[in-house]
């Protein structure tokens, strides 16, 4: 008997949508972990027991021993989970990518923007009282974008720098198929290739051993001097050290980061105190625009159907 | 005879363009006010005997008693020009409107994108070194946005808002025309009317009797609670007094000004100590992005073919 344990967000319609897909069979709803109006706590017993799990649940309540078959998160990075023994053995993985699209890229264009235009600069400004013009500014318009990473995010910024006149080219495993917004793709061998003729590049790649600090100090460097650089993927594939370093030494018209390495990044960490940098607190997903939870429910609703009938699972890591 | 005072910053070859395009007449190139290498620096006598001057002289250089015939700005503003005693009787006044377009739009959707996502806040956070989120950030989707001034500025703006899934109201004296980007137009007297509709408030007016102050308490108090709104047409339309006491009062999402009144403005204006407030100094256009002052050479160009062949000046005010 399969038991689900659906912790996302939801509205009291989804929340109907997601019982009538899965007619006959016990889920329990709990956003977030936290039971519903006049239900008791999640107990490990509802970890352990459960069969499906929608959502991100803690991983330590996870493990070789739970009952799980198929968890579905409502993330699109799921390298919590495939840390070996946190799912148990057969079971599968699969997630909402393409939820985030939206309101991270919106997100990483602001910064972008604000870059440009000097805008963290003049916010330090604002705070001195200080009526001061800082000079030239960039555009969009005619500049060359690199997406190394051309997923959802990838391609949602992608489609936005594309309506302000930017020229984009994207790196993927998938080359093969076109993407709008995208005027030419390649695999990540061509990276240091493509690198200096970038006057943006945006970084959009999840966790993986082939990511881990791609972007060291050496290719920090093969960026033009004046390019822009965002990371709104995973923290792990810059190294933050290094480019506190490069940024110190006059390289780069500036880094927009909404996510480091480590997370929280560390008050001591030199990256802090870089004009040039400009960093958000892993804000620019999440639950920070109301429609991604509408997407997260479309989208595991779409997989639970999909496993209920035994059809292939969309989005499936494991 | 014509003499000819151009002040524009121009390239060897749009030089040349102008020399064609008054073949015959004396034609002075001072980039902004400063001579050409070789070349004597301007007297008064260079501003009281030319008959047509292109681009900003300083008001003081003219008056009654000057030559001058005709006036073309490189600015699109010219309420330093309308001032009475300025400009000798008769004389004809036209500018660049059209030139700035592109720089402004995208520095104010900067601005937009920038408080939608708490980036100035963010900022704040930065220089403490604190990683701390800040919750539900805003979209463009679905946005209602009121463009107040829906000329040159006011179009390329809305444009810019239209490729992020915002609908666009205009308000301008020309309702009969369409725009792209912008799906419903009214006059000035509608404004009451619509300011409670909008979540975005975009103001590109001129200076004028009818605009001075058009923003008053009571305006900024018509509009949504969590609106924002943002000025960068002339400081003037705006009361930075009563817009720094809502802010403190907790109306409105926040408010972006590349122009204010005084500008610059004054160090113990409140309106810098408002962290909702997000202050630029009037560095949205000007010659902030280099294809600003080619698409000013490009418009005054084709006054001056206008203005030798006895054809209606493009863009006349006076």
């Amino acid at each position: 008997m399969e038991t689900i344990l659906n912790l996302l967000v939801l509205t009291p319609e989804e929340r109907e949508a997601f019982q009538a897909a899965a007619p006959g069979l016990s889920q329990r709803f709990a956003p977030g972990g936290r039971p519903l109006p006049g239900q008791p706590e999640l107990t490990e017993a509802d970890y352990a027991q459960a069969t499906v799990i929608l959502g991100n649940p803690p991983a330590a309540r996870l493990g070789e021993g739970c009952a799980l078959r198929w968890l579905h998160t409502r993330s699109a990075g799921v390298d919590a989970y495939t840390v070996p023994g946190v799912l148990p053995q057969g079971a599968r993985l699969s997630c909402s990518t393409g939820a985030y699209g939206h309101s991270v890229s919106e997100h990483l264009f602001a910064m972008l923007l604000a870059l440009m235009k000097h805008l963290p600069e003049y916010r330090d400004q604002q705070n001195r009282c200080q009526w001061r013009d800082l000079g030239q500014a960039r555009t969009l318009a005619g500049a060359q974008v690199l997406v190394v990473g051309a997923g959802d995010l990838g391609v949602s910024f992608a489609r936005l720098c594309s309506a302000f006149g930017a020229e984009i080219t994207g790196i993927r495993r998938d080359t093969a198929t076109p993407v709008a917004g995208i005027s030419s793709l390649h695999t990540l061998e061509a990276l240091d290739q493509l690198l200096p003729t970038a006057d943006v590049v945006c970084l959009t790649l999840p966790h993986s051993p082939q990511t881990v600090r791609l972007f060291d100090r050496e290719r920090l460097l093969r960026m033009k001097p004046d390019a822009i650089l965002l990371n709104g993927g995973r923290g792990s594939v810059l190294d933050c050290q290094a480019l506190a370093e490069v940024l110190a030494e006059g390289h780069l018209w500036g880094a927009g980061l909404d996510v480091t390495d480590p997370e929280p990044l560390p008050p001591e960490h030199p990256l802090w105190r870089q004009p040039r940098a400009f960093i958000t607190p892993h804000a620019a997903g999440g639950d920070h625009l109301p429609d991604t939870a509408r997407a997260i429910a479309r989208i595991a609703l779409n997989a639970l159907t999909c496993y209920v009938n035994g059809q292939p699972l969309p989005n499936q890591i494991l």
